[in-house]
Order: C-alpha cells, then structure tokens, then sequence
C-alpha cells in the first residue's frame, strides 16, 4: 500500500523512568498523557478513540480488564473507544500498530497511544513472577528461569563460538549509559567506565548488572493523527508498523525480528542502509548486538565491528540506541515500545538535545515482547520519517 | 464510510459454557479455535493476524502478557501478528472489531479472533477478586461490590418508580433459560418455571439466582476475513463494529450504550426497526430489559410490554438471546462477545437448529464490559448482515 494512507506521530510524552515510590499507576500514566496532548497542541476532547498498553498491572496492582478506562478518567477522556492491548514487553509499540491500523480504517482521526507501568512495588518477589508471566507460564512457572538467566546461556555458546567477546558487552554497555546520561527521561543517568561495566555485580554470568535492564516505573505516550497537529514544525509520518509474532520451528526460518523488519522494510519502502538512527529492544546489552545483525545494520557476524567502527554512537551513520535504550533508560515494559517512539520523534525533530544524533530522515524502533519456544512471542518494528527537509 | 469495505464473519466456533473442571484455559480455547477454523473451512496456516481476548487470566491463572500467544502455540498457529486485547466482559467483541479495523486497513486478509476465559479455579474468593478488577480497584477494592449489588441497586429504584415490575424480571429470566434449553452450548440448560425463577436462591434482592449469570468457563472464537472463504452458504458480513467507553459525567447524555448503538446503525445504515435477531449483554436478568430500550427496540418505558408481547422470544418480530443470554448461555466473560457472534452467525445461516428463529436478514450484538463511575467501561455493538436472500 501507499504510505501516504499513513498517520503521523503528532505529539509524545514521558514520565521519567526510574523509581517512582511516590506516583502510582495513574500518576505515571498521567503526566505522560498529558505531555504528549501539549505537545500535539490538542486538547482531551481532541482524542478520539484511545489505545492503552500495560503489562503486569493485573498481578502487580491487581487492576485488569479496564486498565486504560481507570486511567483516562484522571485525564478527562470519555465516551470514546479504548482498547486495552498486551503483548508482554512490545505492548507500547503494539498499541501504537493498532492506533495506525484504527486511522487507516478511517475508524479514527486522533489517537491516544500510552503505556505505563510500574514494577516497583515493594515485593521484589511479586514483580519477578509477574515477570515470568512474559513467557507460558506452564512451562516456565517456578523455574526461576527469568530472562537474565535465558540471554545468559545464549550468550555463553555465542562468546565461546567466538562471535562476541565480552569487551564488545562492555562496550556496547558503556555507550548505553554514556547515552543516558544525556537523557533527562532515563533511569540511570550516570555514565560508566569499562571498569565499572566489567566489575558490576555478576546477574547471570557473564552478565553484571549495568548490562541488564532493571526493575523500572514509568509511562509514555504518543499521538497517532491522520493529519499532523501542528504546522509549525516538520511531521513525523509512521511509513510502516509491523507486528509478527511466534516461535521459530524451523532453524531455516529468518528470526521473528528479521521477518518483522523485512517486513517493515518492505512497507517502508527503504532499507537498513537508509535507517539513520534506531531504538533497539535490548532487555540485555547483547540484545543490541544481535539486533545490529537480524535488523540489518551490519552482516551477520558483523556487530563488533559496527559497534567499535562507532557508527552506532550519536553522530554516527546509524546511531543506536540514543535514549540509553532498555538497559540504562531503562524498561518500564508497557511503555517501552512508546518510550522508543518518543525518543525517535525527538530525533527526528533535532530536539533531543545534548543525545540529538546529526540531522535524520528514517528512523526505526524494534520493540520485542514475551518468549514462546526459544523465540520473542511479539516483535514490532516501527519506522518513522521526518517528512520535511533540514535546513 | 461503504459498508462494501467491511469483512466477513466467514466461521465460528465454540467451546461449551460451564463448569469444566478438566479442560485447562488452553483446552477450552484450542476447541472453540479449531471449530472457527473448521467451520470457515481453512487451516491454520490461512491465518495471518489473531486478535485475542481474555478478562482474568492474570490473576486467575497466572499468565499475563502473552495470552493469546500461549494458546496458539497449540494450535500450530504462529509467525503472525498477534494481539492480547482487553476490556473487562467486552473484551471479546472488542477483539472482533479490532480485526475488522485490520483487514479493513489492509494489514491483514484472514484473521482469527478467539475469547477463553476458565473462571472455577477452585478458589472462589480469587475468582471474586478478580471480578472486581473490572471496575477501578482504587474505588471498589474490597468493598464487595460485585456486580449483582450494583444491579440490585439501580434495579430497586425501577421498581420503586413503577419502571418495571418484578414479573418482567421473572419472564424475562424464564425466557432465556427455555432458550438456553435448546442451546448445546449453553451452561444452563433446564427450562424453567417462573415459580422456580420466583423462589431460587437470593441472591442480591429483588435478584434470585436464575436471574444472575454465573462463574463459567468457556472459550468462543470467528474467523473475520476480506472475502468469505466458502461459497456453499451465505455470507454473513459485518455492516458495523462501534466501540465506545466512558464514563457518563453529565445526566443529559445518552448512555453508552445508546451513544454505541447510534453509531452503530449510522455505519450500518440501518435502524433498530430492521433487526431481525439480537444478542444483548443480560450479565443480571434487568439488563435484557434495559437494553431493549438503550438499543432502540421500543421506546423508553416501553420494556416490559415488548417483552410480554412475545416480539422477543424466539420466532417473535426481534428475537432477543435466542442463545439464552448472559444469564443462561452463559458469561465466561472474554468469550462472551464472540459467542455472541456465534449464536448469530448460526442463526444467520439458519444453523440454529431448535433455536432458529424465523429467517433473520440483520442481527445485533451489544456486548459491555466493565465498570467506572457508574457506566460501562467498554460497550460494543456489532451487525452482521445475511447477504443472500432466503429460498
């Protein structure tokens, strides 16, 4: 199809991620809506129609079924359709799928896209079984077998293949919290040196802590319009949203991310090479290494080489991960995928300030959910583009 | 917007409503899947989107995030997009509308929409806990107010005002559970005497029992596709799949469900006067008789006379839960709009059996869910139309 029957992303908004031990649920979820309204230039009685993103709220806070209703109505938005999505970790950028899907179907001019969660919630022990909730609790229930300790063991057969070495975990993490610490909305905001990487404490070896995404509050939030808002600085267009979900049977098969993006890609019309900056799903610091690949970026095989190249750094030809992405500005599941979305918008605005990345035209995010037999039991991939010239 | 872009629902399937202490969420769900699939007469790999609903599993069983997901990979269906939408009791006729809104939008030709929902846990508390959950935890927790309490309480004061009559209840409830004698799917399936109905147990006065639905188990599920897949019977099209949520805040504005209902017929381009067969969303006897005046089925007041003229009784001018209803049929609660779907789709075709009801060319589904200040959280109202005129 034309991307011309493509929506814009009009406006965003962020709760800062971190702990939050004083904001609730709503509170979150709140100021990341109002945020993107005001950044749109709208109004609540704009919206009409809303779709909401959440994790874990049903086992954390014991809130299922009407999530969004409970929070649009601190807000003030009523009487239009909301729908309340979930798909583990890629819920955020699942809800923003369908709110283009909604615009497409002309069900819809003006959309509230959000996604919000808080995992702080004082019984560590809670938010881990919530966390196993992410995968099919019949099979993993009680293993103890949480996501560190899965990114772990595939990591191990990748570094004694060869195809990684730890300095390139170290890396990539150091340029994760370097990026951070430029980002107001982040989680950690400190940089770290090599040292500090490798002497973190061990998670699951040979992870240590600052390469593992955290336990995280926060919300974010995006406007999805059929028209763009405002006219007084460029439009951000959605050029494509792919969903694909699954788990790979066949070793032949492309991974879920590499169809997702072949997809995305295809919708887009443009390749990797065109992509100048991202937002990639790195639960763990490997994940941005092997994103580098199945997206694209680099031959497979290729990611150190990208990575020490210093491409994937702001400024570079392809800067990833600006925001510090999930490891350092951290994973506040339902609202990662918007979390992304926001940073790429702000990039592609050249707002994004001491992170802004040179002046982009493409821009993608990849936002992976759950786990089914090996493989992500969602992924998006998202591409963005600025529609008018930089001058 | 032409109702020529609208799809079909080209199959559907159920899983018996009840208790079924055997058959885990996963069983219940593969069953009402593998019957949609068989009944549009397509495999599994024709599939290429699933929307999925479920209200409770995270606190029922455990498993958020990735519900759908975990029930697909039984079936053999994956590599698609899937996804996990909510919205309390609604959830199911919300995840229908959503696919329609794909295929609509172009992202998708052939879509699988399931409900599932296992409510006897054994643990009766936690399934009333979990009931809460459709309602803002914030306000309600732990209050007790269940649903039926709510019901009794707006019910008491129709009564007091002359409004209705506690032999429109007592009728009503006799009439939905003949019909759900007829029904093979329903959880209830012994007629009962209006004496039986007047003396069952209390359960929040003036309601008894038999006028309240149920703990259920149950799963339900359509195939919503561009083209019908099969040409040896009629094509069952959606003219209309209206979504509102809210939260009415001012005594003049018409009741979500009346808001729901106008729009729907405006996409339909029809009246409440041209539906032939109607499924409404009776979770308390009362419902049925509100809604035949929220949708438009007689003028206000006028409930209680439509009822005994028997226009809503199977065979009747608008026969009304022909399936039984909520209350019979049965509520497991992600299902339930999709069984609504089911029950009008058969009767559509003339597939009803004992419970046909005439030869219906327009049939409607209201389908609520939820709870905030007062109103529903979500309301859908869906019609389908018979394309092909009856011989």
């Amino acid at each position: 199809m034309s991307d011309r029957t493509q929506p814009f992303v009009s406006g965003v908004g962020m709760h800062p991620f971190g702990r939050h031990p004083d904001a609730s649920l709503k509170d979150l979820a709140r100021v990341a809506i109002v945020g993107a309204l005001g950044d749109a230039g709208i109004g609540v009685k704009d919206v009409d129609a809303v779709y909401s993103a959440n994790a874990m709220a049903g086992i954390l806070q014991g809130q299922e079924q009407i999530r969004g209703q409970s929070v649009l109505r601190d807000v003030g938005i009523d009487r239009v359709p909301v729908v309340n999505v979930e798909n583990a970790c890629a819920g955020g950028s699942t809800a923003l799928r369908e709110a283009t899907l909604a615009v497409r179907a002309g069900a819809a001019e003006t959309v509230l896209v959000c996604g919000f969660e808080k995992m702080f919630v004082g019984d560590r022990d809670l938010t881990l079984s919530a966390l196993e909730s992410a995968a099919d609790i019949e099979i993993v229930g009680g293993l103890g077998l949480q996501f560190t300790a899965i990114y772990a063991m595939r990591l191990r057969k990748q570094l004694d293949q060869g195809l990684l070495e730890l300095d390139d975990l170290i890396e990539v993490t150091v340029k994760s919290h370097r990026n951070a610490s430029l980002n107001p909305y982040a989680q950690f905001r400190k940089a770290m040196s090599a040292e500090e990487v490798r002497d973190g404490r061990p998670i699951a070896e040979p992870l240590t802590l600052p390469m593992c995404s955290s336990i995280c509050d926060g919300a974010a939030a995006a406007i999805v319009s059929r028209e763009p808002t405002r006219t007084d600085r460029p439009a951000i267009r959605v050029r494509a949203a792919a969903l694909a979900s699954g788990f790979a049977r066949d070793g032949d098969e492309p991974s879920i991310a590499t169809a997702c993006a072949t997809r995305a890609y295809e919708e887009a019309g443009v390749g990797p090479a065109d992509i100048d900056v991202a937002e990639v799903h790195d639960a763990m610091a490997p994940g941005e290494l092997l994103y580098y690949e199945q997206l694209g970026f680099c031959e497979p095989g290729g990611a150190s080489e990208l990575l020490h190249s210093g491409a994937t750094a702001i400024g570079g030809r392809i800067a990833v991960n600006p925001s510090g992405g999930l490891c350092s500005r951290g994973h506040a599941t339902g609202a990662t995928g918007l979390a992304q979305i926001s940073e790429l918008t702000w990039q592609l605005r050249g707002e994004a300030g001491e992170r802004q990345s040179g002046r982009p035209r493409l821009a993608l995010a990849q936002n992976s959910g759950g786990w089914v037999e090996g493989e992500s039991a969602a992924c998006n991939v998202i591409v963005l583009e600025r529609e008018a010239a930089w001058n």
